[in-house]
């Protein structure tokens, strides 16, 4: 096998992160010696063949000349674009027409950004079927830690439905106010550890956690969308309530699909999962239920998801 | 690809649930079709061709023929065997040597026998690897619930060390005293109740929990084996000790390995691990500490172990 070109798109914490954890272990056998042959990313430029010091050198402020995104990937000669950019709920731009004009243009697809996947999954997976390609998405829902992908270790095992904790900036802030702190203090303190965003509608809300029941949903061909999901934030609950054991949950099955605050009894492993980490029970008819529990976000742990992505894009050429 | 051909030693609990799933899900894409052609069971006898209702005809009496299993295995055109014999933690037998004859005759194994796992882990790979064959043992750590076969989902990320609960009776008789039992009538219940066997001392002891530790030691080549991993039970932890948190915990790395019980923090998810369930924390580079929960054991719950071997075995080859 030819060592496979990738195009990075969006070279932010997820991108830098990537590039060096490729650099790290590219050379395993799962990798095969893939290799970042370009970048683009909106403010930095368009970078080719970046050299090792690279990161280092944008910090100390280097830029390369500007180029349009959908052109650079038309003229690029990459097997594989890994798309990086910020996440948009409202209609998945411009991730979505990054990762179309990588698919027309015959290169697979590796995101970690939720709103195409979240929105236009339909529409993707179509255009890849029509041309033979592949569009991953690991680290659209609880980064690296395993989520709907475990089913790949349960062949034949059927999945019946799915709740989960899948917001981990809500269940720190819940987690606080069950110590007693009230709302407001706790979400400063969460953006004051950035894990929380200046505007924290999209967490506090529930339409993060609402994104992933919609990309669960689509994974299982449970045919919920991100507007016919029930969604309710964590903004009236009480410190009180988040003490008794209030988290953010997602459930989705074949029947239904919502996000919303609920108590949960202190048999209940999904109670006792605080911090930042997230949680996902998978219901299934050979084994019961099973769980995964990890971090949902950082920039090791998102990279680590586009480098599985990879891999299995790699094993199944 | 031709319909593999399985042969089945055993047909005991694990035996009939696979023979059962097997029949329900065998038409499914990662089975490719794959069939059961014969049984042999020390009690039950030779079974050629089991038909759809062998297990009632057992169930009703039925016996077949009797023959020595490794005869059987040398005589069979099968390409994949499926050790399901009892467990034997002093010398793995007559499982070792079902699995040996089985590779010597050039057939693939899948087993969920910790035996021979645990303890004779070397000689069963070289004489895999000298042939191109392979020894799939998912059943032996947590059924099928994901544990040591989570790295396939994070290629790339370096395993760094294990804790785990990971024997469901001893969790279930913490969790009964913990709720203040005395140990003698925990024991008593789980015995009761099908957890625990009439001689009890595997669980209780830790042995079985030892065993684990082994195979997760061999698998990520650290080196420890039955022998050298300190183990100690349950016998002497207290109700008040149960109820402060204690638990049987497997720790293992690459520098030490042991069996025993210990006291867990509050914020240690797996404190909140009760009853029969297992779970593993798996460390990791890449993305920190990762944790799978869910069934140890069961019908159903090993079956859909071997079930996930056997597509693997399909796969790769």
């Amino acid at each position: 096998m030819s060592v496979k070109k990738i195009m990075v798109i969006g070279f932010g914490t997820v991108g830098q992160g990537f590039f060096e954890m490729l650099r790290a272990k590219g050379k395993l056998s799962p990798f095969s010696g893939a290799k970042i042959a370009e970048i683009v990313d909106m403010k930095i430029g368009h970078i080719r063949e970046p050299g090792p010091n690279v990161i280092d050198e944008i910090k100390g402020g280097k830029r390369f000349q500007q180029k349009d995104v959908v052109e650079a990937i038309k003229e690029s000669d990459a097997d594989i674009v890994c798309e990086f950019t910020w996440v948009n709920f409202k209609d998945a731009e411009p991730a979505h027409k990054h990762m179309i004009a990588a698919l027309q243009n015959g290169k697979d697809v590796i995101t970690t950004n939720k709103g195409p996947i979240a929105l236009r999954y339909g529409e993707l997976m179509a255009e890849a079927a029509k041309r033979g390609l592949q569009v991953k998405f690991k680290g659209t829902v609880m980064a690296s830690t395993p989520s709907f992908n475990i089913t790949r270790l349960i062949p034949g095992a059927e999945v019946t439905g799915i709740r989960g904790i899948m917001n981990g900036t809500t269940n720190y802030i819940l987690a606080r106010m069950a110590e007693g702190m009230a709302f407001s203090a706790a979400l400063k303190e969460a953006q004051e550890k950035g894990y929380a965003e200046a505007d924290p509608t999209n967490d506090i809300d529930g339409y993060d956690a609402a994104a992933k029941a919609a990309i669960l949903s689509n994974v299982f061909g449970w045919g919920h969308t991100m507007s016919s999901i029930s969604v309710k934030g964590i903004r009236d609950v009480t410190p009180e309530e988040a003490a008794n054991g209030t988290k953010l949950l997602v459930k989705v099955d074949a029947k239904q699909a919502s996000v919303s605050p609920e108590k949960l009894q202190d048999s209940d492993i999904l109670r006792h999962v605080n911090g930042v980490m997230n949680a996902i029970e998978i219901s299934t008819d050979t084994l019961g239920k099973i769980y995964s529990l990890g971090p949902g976000a950082g920039k090791s742990e998102t990279a680590q998801a586009a480098m599985s992505d990879l891999a299995e894009i790699l094993n199944e050429n």
